[in-house]
């Protein structure tokens, strides 16, 4: 044997990355970045009883974690209002995305999301053979009608929505996502990725009922919550969608000193309100820094701000290669006309400070190119 | 809709888990495990320095893991002569043969394993559809011409073999694994899992060159690293296929805090070697109570020891039900004839005191059913 006899899908897949990490980009520039702003992490970092929780955690890490995550589901039902059949605890939301789009999705099966949406999620779709429709975002934001009309006409078995969004901040109310649900296809899953709505005003969470089968939503640990590199998300929806998960999840694949760091970030509301907080005033400042160079922040319910750079992708591309080169760690949306973006993450005051003190030359050395 | 439409072969899946957990246990129970021996897990616990590095990184959780688990893999080659583009990080090795089991299997694609060996891996040749065709232990080993014989008939992807093996903790040596590998069939790919093979005497672990493409090697920080809950594996395999993995592997799945101990694990010669010695004494002590009961231990390479009790399956599954109802929870394996004995994994003297001390009654309640 000279290869091993893959499947004629994983032959035909691309050895593409959803996304290059910072990690390998400090080690492609030989040094660090200063600010690392690039992957909407919470540099305001985990509630200390997080901490403390997860380090408690790690002389027991001997044990495998309980493959039912028992107590977390049940503190995150509790925090929902919902039961624990209703939630399913996961490997973040990269990795339920994975379950999900395998429990449903085989080769050609219709997929519908927004152009420029998260890559992971289509990664998955590709991966499992399914066939991705794409729409446009609608003034920057995405658009339910469009997804929804889309999926009528595919007859797509997943929509993937993300409220707030993704890469662009923008949001809808909860109430207009459930108002446009009444045109969504009666045969399409809803994934409504919810992953920063901890950060988004009061309203912008879907009112939606746990048990209603038309919807799986997607939380996380990863962003408000700050801790990214723990990976723990979570899926609310009907006890039976929720049920399947375990016909092919890696019943054992959580980390337990992450479950643990999870429960004790969940009961840590001051925590939470601080890093609130925080965002709001970081997000304030990049719409200054913004603003100072003549550049317009997007509005934004999540801990990252979407800066229109004025011009083309490929303009918005050398200012972000502009501010790698100076240590300074961004990423921008993949689609036309977003693309006319780079995506900053709130960071503390140095980080921005950085920022701020790189983005002139940036922006000039992109002009210049 | 009421149901998603799951794929046909989602639809056809059991909702079986492979293992039931000894959380799950306790709340059924209603009660604690007095010693937790049943799921293999290294009870003497992860280096300190392991621990150490988990919790200096807790504080930086709020940053992915690096998707490449960078560092790790270059340790990792190093340790083992190798280059790091042999070897793959996962979570686990049940998130490795995952990944594995997707990459080659399809439905319908024949798979060889022995009868009663980890059901795990034959839960995931489920859950991709794979059709597993099984040979029986030879005189309580793996057999390697078995399998191999067995895989020629069937042209088989794949070809699990686990050595030292689980449950029965029996192993041959590397060699004869390696001479044996001369009539694994051109088309199939061995996966050998040498989960346990830092518990097994020199010479266990297979001679194989890393670039060989006939076999992947699986190796696991949950066993005599005591990091079961950290969920990091890997795999050793010729570049082209640990490449594959970045076709479908989660790209940042990888726990931040469990990578840092990991690296820390792996330096930490003498912790290993410690544990080495509290492994071999608890074996002897194993073997030494079952003995003081009239039943024979089965030689072990691992860090468990299964005890022959004498009679058959039914009687068997009495004694681990009894011992569970005595605060004492171990594992048995499922198929005949290696049903006839329970697995004990290795405990500190406290934790087989109190096996030492439920056996007697459980045998007696179990002979009394």
């Amino acid at each position: 044997m000279t290869e091993p006899r893959y499947t004629p899908l994983v032959q035909a897949l691309p050895a593409t990355v959803p996304f290059v990490g910072p990690e390998t980009q400090e080690r492609d520039r030989g040094t660090p970045f200063t600010a690392r702003l690039g992957a909407n992490e919470n540099v305001f970092g985990p509630s200390p009883r997080a901490v403390e929780a997860m380090c408690a955690e790690a002389a027991e890490i001997w044990k495998y974690g309980d493959a039912q995550s028992h107590d977390l589901r049940a503190a995150l039902a509790a925090h929902h209002g919902v039961r624990p059949e209703n939630i399913m605890v996961g490997e973040g939301i990269d990795g339920l995305l994975g379950y999900l789009v395998r429990l449903l999705v085989g080769e050609g099966d219709a997929v519908v999301t927004s152009e420029g949406a998260y890559p992971t999620f289509n990664y998955h779709v590709a991966g499992f053979g399914g066939v991705l429709h794409k729409v446009p975002y609608v003034e920057d934001r995405e658009d339910p009608a469009s997804l929804f009309a889309k999926a009528a006409e595919v007859d797509a078995k997943l929509v993937y929505l993300c409220n707030p969004d993704n890469p662009m901040g923008t949001w809808r109310p909860g109430a207009e996502i459930v108002a446009a649900m009444q045109d969504l296809p009666e045969r399409s899953l809803l994934i409504l990725d919810e992953a920063y709505v901890e950060c988004a005003p009061e309203g912008t969470a879907a009112p939606i009922d746990a048990d209603d089968p038309r919807v799986i939503r997607m939380r996380t640990f990863s962003k408000i919550y700050g801790m990214a590199g723990a990976r723990v998300g979570y899926a609310i929806a009907a006890p039976g969608l929720i049920d399947a998960f375990n016909k092919v999840r890696n019943h054992f694949g959580m980390n337990r000193a992450a479950q643990a760091g999870a429960l004790a970030a969940l009961r840590d509301a001051d925590w939470l309100a601080h890093v609130r907080t925080e965002i709001a005033t970081a997000r304030d400042r990049i719409a200054a820094i913004a603003a100072d160079h003549g550049l317009c922040a997007l509005p934004s319910a999540t801990n990252f701000v979407a800066i229109d750079c004025g011009r083309d992708g490929a303009f918005a591309k050398a200012v972000v290669e502009e501010l790698g080169a100076r240590g300074i760690f961004v990423r921008m949306p993949f689609a036309a006309p977003q693309n006319r973006c780079i995506r900053v993450s709130c960071g503390r005051p140095a980080d921005l400070d950085a920022f701020a003190a790189a983005l002139p030359a940036a922006l000039t050395a992109a002009a210049a190119r």
